[in-house]
């Protein structure tokens, strides 16, 4: 059995951002070497997310707003009691989920036509990790 | 280690259609010979979904209700400048998540009593994918 | 390849109940001897969940009436002619996942700082189970 292991370190300049990490992930992939397995993409914040979409701008814009939505920006968080502001931030993680996991097929991310990876950014302006980690043979 | 891959493919008649896999994959993972594993069931399309569920079909009605309440069809998503309608059927996708990891363990899926493996199309009436992967020894 | 399988048995005494199983998972990883793999911690019903996030009472409380405005308890959901009254913790489940997926890295669980594994209970008073299973070498 083959194993890779990488972090991904983002710093955003918005609060809120939406990054395609999918060349990163298949470069890993490549890298090690593995033809049959699966690879993890994962958030190591709880204010963040991991999820496969579409990279066309609108949908993106779609995604923010509808997260916003169903999990809105507030000041009444019973987490705001610890002096904290961003519990919005850890909801609309959940909603999205913060991790996804993609087959390796070939040597290659085995991904449909339209989906890319992105790392969804809902607390940022500080360093943030996602961990990649390759499994198979 | 071994690995065994395999394609569903959906082409439903109806736009929102939820269909029990479990078989298929229960299939897959007798036919891979791998004892203990784990097998991943992700949707290859970015407006449809996977999920683990009961096979009630009141449940199943419910699901599709709340989905359309959580992430409602609308004229007025950005996505639609590009011409598409399926702005709801992305953020739906989204919501129920497009993947599942189901564990193998003694050459079996180890699922409770009541789960269900289904597909969650949220924009049918095309020809669409569902990938498995199951990885073990 | 090694793996191991544990189950963690449930029976809250509150119908809705968020249990830290982290030391729990942390447990059988240690134990595998699993030096690079991954750990699928996964809810075996249908109306429980498994999620990471914060350790924070106040965010756990928010992540409980959050759940209950996107997936209200309410007497009009279809499955309740099966003389059922649990629907919306069918959908809860849904929203915040089923699953977990989490790396080992160095024979330990790769999590964030904050970083928690919870079960989330959400149709308790009666045993329910969670299957941790753990694939690396």
């Amino acid at each position: 059995m083959k194993s890779a292991t990488e972090y991904l370190w983002f710093s955003t300049s918005r609060q809120r951002e939406y990054i395609n990490i999918t060349e990163d992930v298949a470069r890993v992939v490549r890298e090690s070497q593995i033809r049959e397995g699966m690879v993890l993409v994962s958030a190591m914040h709880i204010t963040a997310g991991v999820y496969v979409n579409d990279a066309e701008p609108g949908i993106i814009q779609d995604i923010d707003e509808w997260a916003d939505t169903v999990a809105p920006k507030g000041p009444d968080y019973h987490h705001h009691r610890t002096g904290e502001t961003n519990g919005d931030a850890h909801l609309k993680s959940l909603l999205v989920h913060h991790q996804v996991v993609v087959p390796i097929t070939d040597g290659e991310l085995d991904l449909g036509p339209w989906q890319q990876i992105y790392y969804a950014e809902f607390d940022g302006q500080r360093r943030k990790r996602v961990v990649i980690k390759a499994l198979g043979d």
